[in-house]
């Protein structure tokens, strides 16, 4: 393994059947040589995500899609090995966007963000101290703005985002109400991740009562992963002032663009603010809420669930489970240790 | 007249056939006397405006509905004749809450600007230095935040409150596009109120090529009065860091709330902010918003227009024509002179 690159790259676009095992294809391919001014990353964990259905469909989106043959796009944390860039010396952990492979070559731009041994397991930089811890924490704090005393909804609460947002709406002195899937990740809510109240928005029927009853005094905050269903019951129940934070639109087609009910008249009655988040906006925060979300993690008022497979070979499968919510936290693949 | 107080109030609620003459009723009381800390205003100009038929209806609102017999709720331009207030020395030309009536006693709470013979004609005070006004330059400024170079889209854009927003976005260096509803409001967006663009939306066809063609590089800032079919165009294209204020929405019903298509991954994906603007929320800005104005509009670079009724009486049948879109600028009535 040391002298061959193993990349997991895109064999077909998903289909009607949506992601399947045959989209992707394992290669090897030689070890990378850094040139001047780069960097030789060797990857230990890689990230498996929901955002990755998107970057191998042709639609358009934030990013160009991954190219047919091309390594499969993904977080991962990594190992310096060799730089020729003082910036980022031999041995730094780093975390960023280095693709389902063994080797990466970077001339830094793709890293984004700087790991600290001393923060804890390493798998917390896929997750808490990762794109989807930073984007829990920063689009709460810089979006939703929560006060003591205010009521915060998520929705995929006990998902990988929404499971570090309710629990740092709850350190910052929040009720927290949380919408999830089953009954069993209702009492993951109650029991693993602090919710005060958790709705399983599977069963619960009349939402709009469902939340009423959780949430007498309405919602302050909306974390909203989903849009859909639950989103409709939301914006029912907005306080005056509410915040709103678009972070993911799960329960809904990109195309067509489906139809719901116009929350104008409900944004404009309570002033709300509805806003779209994109974690890279923020990047000049990544470290300051890292370097929070660790302190929280070691004073053990952060929970966190990892769903680790082994082998660049498990990366696919293991994807597939993530997009069929069969993951047991959030899931990475573990390709080295480090040195 | 001087003597008494000719009232216009609520003799019935609108019901199937929308708001009638027969809403309303004239009666004749008492010339009222202010009490201790009081002061007695005696209306000049009385408003008719759009929000009046929300505030008759039964429905939940902002406020409470004017009750069944009471005098007409209205923005009124009025000079106060007897004070027991400092604050408030007789003589003072002040614009605020004071309904369709002769006189109105206050205690000063119901006041919202105190006004000034040197800035223009007293009507100016009922419409661009008034609520309409001042909702245009706030919700633009304060939730538009429009930088020169950007494209300002408006919605009703030839109405009381669009067509200041649409000339102050110019003034601030915009390109300006238009939404109004016939081939005589696009004229009067073009020639009157310095729109870059403007779309009759009733006859344009495909809303999204119009505005495609209007505003090629996409819409930095929305100032949505009505939501509905504009608002869907808009939401098409907007450019990242869209800014929406939700002024209004005169195109769609309150009750049962309408359907519409989704608009969470175009503001996820353009990181937009979608802000619902009420103006009392910035009283505190309602002087230097109305100051920059009267500048604007004495430099003559500000158009407005007005349509005077004469009497007290003429109030219901104005405001009838308001709703019915067959007015021609700001209506409001005179029905006394200043001092």
């Amino acid at each position: 393994m040391g002298d061959v690159n193993r990349q997991i790259v895109l064999a077909e676009r998903p289909g009607r059947h949506g992601v399947t095992l045959d989209c992707f294809r394992l290669e090897v391919a030689e070890k990378p040589r850094p040139g001047p001014g780069q960097l030789l990353i060797r990857n230990l964990y890689l990230s498996c995500e929901p955002a990755q259905r998107g970057w191998i469909a042709a639609g358009a989106n934030y990013s160009e899609p991954v190219p047919l043959g091309g390594v499969m796009r993904s977080f991962a944390l990594g190992q310096i090995v060799e730089s020729d860039d003082s910036h980022w010396p031999a041995g730094s952990l780093v975390y960023g966007r280095f693709g389902w492979q063994d080797w990466h070559v970077s001339d830094g731009r793709d890293i984004d963000r700087r790991c600290h041994a001393a923060d804890g397991p390493l798998e917390l930089n896929l997750h808490l101290l990762g794109l989807t811890g930073l984007t829990a924490y920063l689009a709460l704090t810089e979006i939703g703005r929560p006060k003591a005393g205010e009521t915060v909804a998520v929705s995929t609460a006990a998902g990988a985002v929404g499971s570090v947002a309710g629990q740092v709406a709850k350190i910052l002195g929040c009720r927290t109400v949380g919408f999830t899937g089953s009954a069993g990740k209702v009492r993951q809510c109650l029991d693993e991740f602090g919710y005060d109240a958790a709705i399983d928005y599977k069963t619960a029927g009349d939402l709009e009562a469902a939340l009423k009853a959780a949430a007498p005094e309405g919602v302050d905050v909306y974390y909203d992963n989903t849009s859909g269903p639950v989103s409709d019951a939301v914006m029912t129940r907005l306080r005056q002032g509410a915040r709103i934070a678009i972070v993911g639109t799960m329960a809904i087609p990109s195309h067509p663009v489906p139809q719901g009910p116009r929350y104008n008249r409900a944004i404009l009655v309570n002033r709300a603010t509805v806003t779209g988040f994109l974690a890279f906006d923020w990047k000049a925060q990544f470290d300051a809420a890292a370097k929070q979300l660790a302190i929280w993690h070691r004073e053990g008022r952060i929970h966190t669930r990892h769903d680790v497979a082994e082998g660049i070979e498990a990366a696919p499968a293991h994807l597939l489970r993530v997009l069929k919510g069969e993951n047991d936290g959030k899931a990475m693949v573990r390709i080295a240790e480090a040195e």
